[in-house]
Formats: C-alpha cells, sequence, structure tokens
C-alpha cells in the first residue's frame, strides 16, 4: 500500500506538505461522504437481469474459498516475493496458470524490476550509560529496500537521536557529522486505531524515504529510523528508500518502535555507541512480468475493466496482507462470473502487478505499453489495503458517476460495504493509469491493523480473516461486474501528471 | 512464571495428570473465592495506627516512580540477565548498591548457575509442495534454553508434525526415525484472553520441557515446539527444556505460531524437508548471587518477611514483565518504608533471585541455606506474572489465616486489589521455602496479556505500563508491611517435598 508514499516521494517540503495533505485527505473525505449520501436519492435502476447477477456474484463470494486457497497457496507454498526474486515469477507464472485454467486469455507482460537482497542484519550497542562492563545491548532492526550495505565489518558511531527534521537541522553538521541519526518518530497509534491508518503511515513514512539522505547531507555515517507501524512486539518495519542525486549513500536501517525507546532512553542519558553491520545487495536488472489475463467482453470486448493487486511482497513475511490478498480477489472475480456462467459485456482484465514495492515498475510499464489504448480502460481497481472487512469502495471519477453506481453500493450494503468514497488518488500500480485519465477503484477495508503488520514478518496467511477476504472479493465482483455491463460510459477524471517513482 | 511449569516437569504421564491438574486448579480458584468470600464477613481491626500506614504506603506507591526507574535501568542500562551472563551478575550488584543507598544490610549470596548462551538460529523449508525451483522458505525458530547444538552445517530431515504425544505414538519409529517432530500443540488464546493464562501456559508448555526427548526415544533427530504464547506477531517463544536421562540429545527449538501453521499446512500436502542450524553453547558452570537485603525489624528482628522477584530473564528480549518487574516491586517496598520512616516490627529481607528460568538455584541454594532458619521466616512473597493492574494476592497459608488479612484486603480493595485467594502452590522462587512450611505470597495480576511476550525479544520496558506498575508496588507494600507488623503468627503450611527442577 502506498496511496500516500506515492504522493510523499515527490514532494520536497515534506512536513509542511504533509500537515496540509493530511488536513486536505480529511477534509476531502467529510465533503465525499456528504456528496454520497446526497446523491444516494436517486439512483438510475439497473435492468433487473444485471441486479440480480450482481447479487449471485455476492452469495457466490461469500460461500467460496477459491481466494483463500489461492492465497494460501502464495504464501505458504510459494512465500516471500520480493521484486527480482524467483518467487515472484514463479508466482506469475502460477497465476498465469490458474488463469488459463478458467479459460482466460493470458499474457505475461515483460517489466524490467531492480533486485535487491537483504544480506545480514546485525546492530549492538557497545558503549551506553550503565552497561555491564564488557556486554552489549542487542538492537533489532531490519535494513531499509534500497539500503547500500556497511563495510562487511560493520560501521561503529555514535548514535544521535531527533524526532524530526527541523531538530536535525538544528545539530547541524557539527553534531551530526560522523554519526549515525535515529530519526524516532512515531506512529501515530490512536489515528490508526480511529480508522486512519493512511494519514498515521503518510506522517511517518517521509523519514523512511528520504531520512538517510537528509542526515547524509550533514555527514551522518548511518541513518536509523524508528518502524513505521502500529504493534508492540519488536518487530521491524522495512520499506523502500532512496537516495536523493545530492547526498552521499549511507546505509539505512529501521529500528523496533522497541529499541527506538530504548536508544532515546540512553541517549538522554549519555554518549550511546553502536556497531551496525548491513550486507544487502543491488544485483543487476531483473525481467520479470505483469500477469494479464482477460475474461472476453461479449459486446465490448474492447473495453476493458481492471481487476488486480500486486503479486510482489516484501521479503520479511509472506506477502499474505501486502498484496497476495489484492491478487487473490481479482482471481476470484472471473472464478466466480466463469463458476455462475455470467458473461460481461465488456471485457475484465485480472491484472498480478510486479514490483510495487520497489518503484511501481509494473504499473509504469502497462501504462506505457497500453498508453493508445488507454480510452478503452472503462476502469481499473486495484486492492492493496489488505483484506480488513470492507465497507465500500472509492472512486476516482467524477461526481457524476456517482449514481451510476449506486445500485451496486445497494447489492453490496447487505455485507455492510455500501459506502462510495470519491477521492483525488489511487493506489500505487493502477496511479499512471489513472494520470491518463482511467477511473480508478479500490474497496475501503478496515485498516485499524494493517499498519501494525505491514512489511513485517508477520505479514502471513492468518492475518486474513477467511470471512473478511470473502466481503472483500464480494466487493470487488460486484463493483467489476457492474463496471463491464453499465449502459453508460463514466465520465472520466482529468488526465494529469502521473507520480514520479 | 513458572508455577505449573515447576509442578509439571516432575510428572510422568503428562497429558493425563494435565486435564486433571486444570480441573483441579480451576475447582481450587473457585471454592477459595467462595471461602475468601464467607471469611470476610468478621475481619479483626488492626490497630488504627497500622492501617493509617498501609494506607500511607499505598498513597505513595501510587505516587512513586522509583520502580519505574529502577525497570528503566534493569531492561535499557544492563539489558538481558540470563543466567550466568556478565548482565545478570552486574544486575544484582546494581541492586544490592540500590539497596545499600537505602541504608540496608546486604549479602550476595552465592549460587551456582548453568552458562548456556544461544548462537546461531537459522531455519528453512528446501524441500516442499509447489516451490519455487531453486528457491527456501524461511522457518523462524529460537533455541529452546539447553539445548544441543547442530552440527555447524546443521541438520537436513524431513519433518513430521503432531498435535500431541498420542499421535507420536501412533506414527511409531518407523515414521519418526531419522525426522524432525514438530509438536504443534496450540496455546489456547482464548482460555488466557478469558484471564486464565496460566493453565493455558501449563497445557502447552509440556511439549517444551520433554518433547525433544520424547522424539528422539522414537529416533528423531531434532525437535520443534510451537511457541507457547499468545501473540499474532511471528514471535518464537524461548524456554527452558530438558533432556530425560534415558533418551538421545537432540537438537530442540521454538518456531513461531505461524511458521507451525505453514509446516502443518505443507506436510499434508506432502513431503517437507529442513535445514536447521543451532549452535548454542553450554559453557562452565558460573558464580552468581541471589542478592539479599534486609530492613531490620524493631520488634522481631529475627523473623523474616521476604518480598521478592527473579533478577535472571531470557536471553532474547529484556526481562521487563518477566521478571524485572518483580524485582523492582520488592526494592519499592523497602524504599517506601524509608521514605515515610516507618519501621516494620519484623525484619523486610528484599530477594533479587537468581536464575529462575534455567532450574531455579537460586531459590533451591536458598533454602539450602537458611533452612535451619525457616521457622523464622514468617511470609514470602514473590511476583512473578508481569505488572499487569492486580486485583488481590494469592496466599499458601492456611485458610485460617484469612482473616488476619482481610483489613490488609481492605486497604488495597480501593485500588481494585482486594481479593484473597488461597492456593495450593507459589511461584518458583520460594517453592523451596513453601516446602519447608514457609507461608507463600503474589500479586495476583491481569495476565490477560502476559503469555504475549513471555519469553520473547518483545518483553522489554514498554510492555509495563507506569499505573499498574505502582498498583503492584501498592500490593507488595502493603501485604509485606502488614505481615511484618501482624500481632499473631500465621499458621503455617504443611512441609512438603519441593518440587524436582
Amino acid at each position: 500500500m502506498c496511496i500516500f508514499a506515492g504522493l510523499l516521494r515527490q514532494m520536497t517540503s515534506w512536513e509542511g506538505t504533509l500537515k496540509i495533505f493530511c488536513k486536505i485527505a480529511l477534509i476531502l473525505f467529510l465533503a465525499s461522504f456528504a456528496s454520497a449520501q446526497r446523491n444516494f436519492q436517486t439512483p438510475p435502476p439497473y435492468p433487473p437481469q444485471l441486479t440480480t447477477e450482481l447479487k449471485q456474484l455476492r452469495e457466490a463470494a461469500l460461500a467460496s474459498d477459491y481466494a483463500w486457497q489461492q492465497l494460501a497457496h502464495l504464501t505458504n507454498n510459494i512465500g516471500p516475493r520480493p521484486a527480482g526474486s524467483p518467487q515472484a515469477s514463479f508466482a506469475a507464472q502460477y497465476v498465469a496458470g490458474e488463469m488459463r485454467k478458467l479459460g482466460l486469455e493470458v499474457k505475461l507482460e515483460k517489466v524490467v524490476v531492480p533486485h535487491w537482497v537483504r544480506g545480514l542484519e546485525f546492530a549492538a550497542l557497545d558503549e551506553f550509560p550503565g552497561m555491564a562492563p564488557g556486554t552489549t545491548q542487542k538492537v533489532l532492526l531490519t535494513a531499509l529496500g534500497g539500503s547500500v550495505a556497511t563495510p562487511a565489518e560493520g560501521i561503529t558511531a555514535e548514535v544521535v537521536v531527533v524526532n524530526n527534521f527541523d531538530e536535525l537541522n538544528a545539530l547541524g553538521r557539527d553534531k551530526v557529522a560522523g554519526k549515525i541519526v535515529l530519526f524516532n518518530a512515531k506512529f501515530d497509534k490512536q489515528l490508526a486505531a480511529a480508522g486512519h491508518g493512511g494519514p498515521a503511515y503518510g506522517q511517518a513514512v517521509v523519514y523512511r524515504g528520504i531520512g538517510a539522505s537528509t542526515a547524509a547531507r550533514l555527514g551522518a555515517v548511518g541513518a536509523l529510523i524508528r518502524s513505521v507501524g502500529g504493534a508492540d512486539y519488536r518487530l521491524p518495519h522495512t520499506g523502500a528508500m532512496r537516495y536523493q542525486p545530492d547526498a552521499p549513500r549511507v546505509p539505512a536501517a529501521a529500528v523496533t518502535a522497541e529499541d527506538a525507546d530504548m536508544i532515546a532512553s540512553l541517549t538522554q542519558q549519555g554518549r550511546v555507541r553502536m556497531h551496525m553491520v548491513l550486507t544487502p545487495q543491488q544485483l543487476a536488472d531483473v525481467e520479470s512480468y505483469n500477469m494479464v489475463a482477460d475474461l472476453k467482453g461479449t459486446e465490448h470486448p474492447e473495453q476493458i475493466i481492471i481487476v488486480s493487486g500486486h503479486l510482489d511482497s516484501w521479503d520479511l513475511g509472506t506477502g499474505a496482507i501486502d498484496d497476495g490478498a489484492g491478487v487473490v480477489m481479482a482471481m476470484q472475480t472471473v472464478q466466480l462470473i466463469k463458476q455462475l456462467g455470467l458473461h460481461p459485456k465488456r471485457t475484465i482484465r485480472v491484472i498480478a502487478w510486479m514490483n510495487e514495492e520497489f518503484g511501481n515498475s509494473g504499473g509504469i510499464a502497462y501504462a506505457a505499453a497500453h498508453k493508445d489504448d488507454a480510452a478503452n480502460h472503462y476502469a481499473a481497481i486495484e486492492s492493496d489495503l489488505g483484506a480488513g472487512h470492507p465497507v465500500g469502495f472509492r472512486m476516482t471519477t467524477s461526481a457524476a458517476n456517482l449514481p451510476l453506481l449506486q445500485p451496486a453500493g445497494q447489492v453490496l450494503q447487505l455485507i455492510g460495504a455500501g459506502m462510495i468514497q470519491p477521492t483525488d488518488d489511487s493506489e500505487t500500480d493502477i496511479g499512471p493509469l489513472l494520470a491518463l485519465g482511467v477511473p480508478c477503484f479500490s474497496p475501503i477495508q478496515d485498516d485499524r491493523f494493517y499498519f501494525n503488520y505491514h512489511h513485517t514478518a508477520a505479514d502471513t496467511l492468518d492475518k486474513v480473516v477467511p470471512r473478511e477476504l470473502q466481503e472483500n472479493a464480494a466487493v470487488m465482483a460486484v463493483l467489476a461486474y457492474t463496471l463491464a455491463n453499465l449502459p453508460q460510459n463514466l465520465e472520466r477524471p482529468a488526465p494529469r501528471v502521473a507520480p514520479a517513482r
């Protein structure tokens, strides 16, 4: 999930922008919700057969374990699927095979992806107030994706702790040069617990993206961030960082929230020195695939509704909530249509995206390859915020489209998923399509627990509740089938500049 | 915390005994609670001054951050304190210094402890159904305390999964020899969430203690257990195991609940092979200390009330809930008495026990050294179940003593800690004193979350809520001061055979 991260990466004045961004997001949310309520008054009826078919899809989704079994296979049998790994490409081939079993037309569209591999990770404080002579205090951390390695013997340096960029700048080069900087920005657990996980993530993740370069410009020899996540189980959360062109490249890692607290406490008492070894490697780029499978439409086969999630994951866990879940909802959508013998008028295209996490090369490559066909992309759906209970779906389209979708919302309201929420953004992989003016949609999930597990070793199959995965599959299937059969054309959002990735 | 583990280790027919044991525990609990209610009717009044002083202690405990600061020092500044480590002995000296600052008479009583050190830990499945060719699926695990090492290059063997000893025996030597056995007994999270963490722990921990030897008798080359704990954050829980004299010694480790589920799922689909490297070492025994500090009584200095917790911890976390918290409650007890200028009639003895986790040599050594003085040990208090909100205290004494303690319970009821619960057992370190007929006491904590963190890397300072630590210190201080000043003698429990450790 990178809604916020994607936008944030391109901003230069991070903190001010962030605050404004969060306020705007809240206002948009409230305004759009009010707007949705108003527009709900006079929905145009769907043809009775379409309504019947949507209800069939909903009920069939709630009765099926197809998505769950596919997710079990992706996570347990294939495992972590970081971009560039054999598992990621094998998973694309696996999904392709499953789609062929359903009779879909499948293409594996080439995507060049980076291939960063995690190495050893070890850190310990070897000097700190009150220590037992001759001992160390172990620090649990994990390298950030894209980090350079330390020398094989590691680096050893004093640690300075700052809560934000202002504090770093106030220290200045004199107090930063030669040190390891820990950015101790806390993930706002209360905000996340209140259902605003995205904004909480957006506030804290900025230090992951550009913290290392910002510290390195002042002479730091390494950068640490407090893990961006909500749980209290001493789990480091990885994620992508990127070096700025004008800054030295220093190794960067995420320490657990507990270790950040410990280091912060010790530095308040005196000098703290850390020894850190990270041995990741940036290998040569790898050719991988977006898995693209078409269930052809009967009346407008050239018009496309994308259903999707991203197949790549981080390497620590097995990528169940981020984002195996999104992929299997898309797979389930066409499986249900086939199972029920339904025939969408427009083409439904399953895409298992490659490399959301490490620069979105899959989404960018697809949009580049299909640019001339953008007008035929009627809509794109992606789920990439886990598989918590869905309350409805977001849409990046004109508000004029709202009434067209309200009957679909009514079908979903039976499972509590009837909310339709306009938004100004999209999930990461379909962002380049949004930039081309393609209406984008995503389920709205309960994400209160999502950031407890996000980018950690604990992102595993058991974090997905089977019933909630069924509900999400119902949302994607009902939404996709609605879009594939609407008599009208959707008003399209204005094309925009695609976010730099 | 080893209430149940201690008793269970000496049993031979584990499963049947366990069920009976849990039922008895429940009946005792209910009966004792009813009994406590009945006896609550006619408490004898305390001298008004004593009641006043108890209330002063309670209020002072709730206003003090002494225990918290001491716990921060033990966990952040000293760190993990496994038996035999430099940190453990250094911590004993540190606590001794703090006790001397308060004016107590301090002795460091020698205890010989084992010195087992964790080495490298790595495991991965390298053969399993549906795998991407040339890949592995990593398995997160941690060696059990006391385990032997694998060869340096590790062992590689097929994995068989059983849910209990019956299933293992049903497989027999033919299907177990040469394999790694995974005991997949689930910790009962619902039982723990309902406030019965101890029984839930007792049910599952038996496989940790004797699983390896039981499997090795059938020819297994390694043993794994599903971690004994309640959280869903892919955390392995370590803990002590012990080899039976008649069985080959095979390496033993705990995998996370998630990894146990994954392995179980894969073995249902086909052959699963694991490569495992564990390099722990059993070093020479080490001389360490029980820290013993006396605040002398004014009228009966020869009579002793022990307040205590155990100073050693496991090595993965920093030992905040297990059991730094118990130690600092004991430290806080005498600090408050000094701060308020109170003068207990009997001696209050702070003990920071060494080596609860690895055979209880501290508790055993103390009871052996002080055996002839057992009659002067008026009572012993230990806290070793974390620092969750206390609801009262347990007592291993005759029910005849209940009325004597009810006014103390009433003083504590203001903070919701007035329950007095007779029990038949004690915390581990004071078990050998109970065997000598010393009345034993412990706070009753809310342990619903305790086993989420128990014996994991996540047992860190932040898991203790400052206010709840204050409440616990209030319980220990009020209880200890009451016992030190009661006009009557307590009826003593019958001496019994000390549990073999």
